[in-house]
């Protein structure tokens, strides 16, 4: 397989709004854990928009960079074109977490890389892997190109090709643009959810049965919780993540059979964003349509209306934050209950925190903060990918997620459209030609 | 049983630093549901430091109250002397989590009250009742009186003469000075406690497999988890909620029986505080001491260079905070590793957040903030008060948790020492005459 010497990507300079598509050289091997990947398509993301808006939310971990212009993107699925030497011997060196890649080899990529080897990747939380990059920023050239490097390879990148990889069901049923969105954005999502439902203070309301003991409940206890004490959940921005953790929220709960039901308000200022979330939640809902299921997709006012309404001012038992800035923070705090959990995958900046440590002791809050660990939870992304590809994997459908797949020519305009909220989803083919 | 018109009292004059002792009316029924009780003892506690200290901490969700200066304390143990009107048909109309009341009977009570009818009550978020309300702050008369009016007394109390209370074990074998900690310090120490060990970014460690699937964890999953990463824990400050807190984690991790052990770093800056927990450390572990337990006393600068060796620098698996100040949640960040949690039961005032949220997003840090819910925690409260007599039994021992049992001539002095980190937990005897 063959490339060229130079190829096309979108580039950001600073300090804001500056998107140009350049001709810049093709990245090479320089670490014998790197690999070329050849890129099919890369995805234009919400967090994308930080650094277009010129916010600070590149990696501040790794702040110390002196190029502060780059190639953006960190959403990519392509196919392996070159391997460092370390792949040569990887059967004696390389360690369980790490992917078998081979020239030909069809991968896809988290947004930032993993080690697969450091005590962080192998506890499962693979996005604070110790070595830690993300594409896209000032630390590591991004996606929205023809090829990238990708560091630690091994570690990093989900092989597709790999036929032990998906003994059950293979790739091959699953578009190619769907499986881009196990870069990002559905596991971002599906992490916003089993924060919020595995967490402890979630788990009693889950159970219908009172903290501290939901889990040895008697039929005493049982008989003590409130039956007005519906699961009740918000979520905040319905970008494509926050779509993906509805889609991924509803399928968690419809699994469990709640017999309390449960209650969803999905919650976005856009007018666009909630007529796509009412058209994909009315095929989600067909087919999996639970008799307590309660579903509203509302406006900000709204939604504080209905969760006082549905909880008698009590709240919701816990909200998902799929914004990244201090107005869904404070939001949040609004809409869920004392002993509620705000499980916030938003990136955050530098500014000052919204809430003081007296209003979140005043309301017993627990907060989840972060970055999804894209590596660890591919299997579970995977799972619900196949399950709806009738949302996942057309494109352009008004109940499907991706909006439109388009070539670098339309790179300006589609961020600017992005940034506006006037498209949804938008996947790149670096091959395009108009 | 009867009592005088007239009653001594320890007041809360503002703005801050001024402590009266001073005769107050006896409180009478205003309710049928209140109860008067005339209290055997009653707690100085840190967060009483907060009013003290002229800080906002009381009760700021009801802060509209034009009386400010008011009778302090928020801990007591005592006997039931007088009943509203409800208690005489309690049988026909209260809800299950009412205790049974009677003239005469011993009762403990929660700081807050609770009505045990709510959504939050029957849910086991007892402190967060719609009605509650915090003794010892403008809302509510305090507990360092000879009497004192509890509303909601049915479900607020805790019955120690119901004899269906105890089955197995009954208060007697208990010190009575001993039961008054159940009224908070016991309880909010077993919070931070059970907030962090039931953290689902804390249940991996416990398991030694690696997150998110470490509940169905097959042996290669097992394999792969880093026998570095070792359950490590920080407790920052060690008052007396900070030493219930250690005495309950030693608990809490020595009935699991953790194959790779685990580390504790108990942290104050006050020396003799050091010492004392050292002491009861010393109690606990002869009785319970596991082969590869690490425990540690620290300042904080030492702290942090313990955590940083033990760790190779990753940090804590759970911080507990136990101090309600900014310096103590910035350590708690500083200390905590990346998908830590961080247990927050200190009181917080209305200053600014000291984290913004791209920190808490880099480290994708867990906070789970507030006030603990005393009446659903009695039962496990009572387990650990019984089976550690030997710490929370005596009074002035150098192992055990109370310093001194004082009369309320010695109020003054007490609270300015208490202030100072001079003396360790201070009883009150209101009937004690010098």
């Amino acid at each position: 397989m063959s490339v060229a010497s130079s190829q096309v990507a979108i580039r950001f300079h600073p300090p804001s709004y500056d998107i140009r598509v350049e001709n810049v050289p093709i990245p090479e091997i320089t670490h014998p854990d790197d690999a070329i990947v050849k890129i099919h398509f890369s995805g234009l993301c919400g967090s994308d928009l930080h650094v277009y808006r010129g916010h600070e939310a590149v990696d501040k971990m790794q702040a110390n960079f002196s190029v502060a212009h780059h190639t953006c993107g960190h959403e990519f699925i392509g196919q392996v074109v070159k391997l460092g030497s370390s792949f040569s011997v990887h059967s004696q060196r390389l360690p369980t977490l790490y992917a078998n890649l081979k020239i030909g080899d069809k991968v896809v990529c988290p947004f930032t890389t993993s080690c697969g080897e450091c005590q962080m990747c192998r506890s499962g939380f693979t996005c604070r892997c110790i070595q830690s990059k993300l594409f896209g920023s000032p630390a590591l050239e991004g996606a929205q190109a023809q090829c990238i490097r990708v560091p630690n390879a091994g570690g990093t990148l989900f092989n597709l090709s790999d036929p032990d990889t998906w003994p059950l069901s293979t790739p091959k049923q699953v578009s190619d643009s769907s499986l881009l969105l196990l870069a990002d954005i559905l596991p971002t999502g599906i992490f916003a959810v089993i924060q919020a439902l595995s967490h402890p203070k979630v788990l009693p309301v889950l159970a219908a049965a009172p903290w501290p003991l939901h889990d040895q409940a008697s039929s005493d206890m049982l008989g003590l919780f409130p039956k007005e004490n519906v699961p009740t959940f918000a979520i905040i921005g319905l970008g494509p993540v926050g779509v993906c953790a509805t889609i991924s929220l509803l399928d968690q709960l419809g699994k469990r059979k709640l017999p309390s039901g449960f209650r969803i308000v999905a919650v976005d200022p856009i007018e666009s964003r909630r007529n796509k979330m009412r058209s994909i939640y009315s095929k989600v809902c067909d087919s999996e349509v639970q008799s307590r299921e309660v579903f509203a997709v509302q406006s900000i006012e709204e939604a504080k209306e209905i969760v006082q309404t549905w909880t008698s001012g009590v709240g919701c038992s816990a909200v998902l934050e799929v914004v990244g800035n201090n107005s869904a923070l404070a939001l949040a705090y609004e809409l869920v209950q004392p002993f509620g959990i705000i499980s916030s995958v938003g990136v955050h900046g530098e500014r000052p925190f919204p809430l003081t440590g007296g209003q979140l002791y005043d309301k017993n809050v627990s907060f989840d903060f972060g970055r999804c660990p894209v590596r660890s939870l591919f299997p579970m992304a995977f799972d619900l990918l196949i399950k709806r590809q009738d949302i996942f994997g057309g494109v352009g459908d008004e109940s499907g997620l991706i909006d439109r797949i388009v070539g670098f020519d339309e790179a300006v305009e589609m961020y600017a459209a992005f940034d506006k909220g006037e498209v949804g989803k938008i996947v790149f083919d670096p091959w395009k030609k108009t």
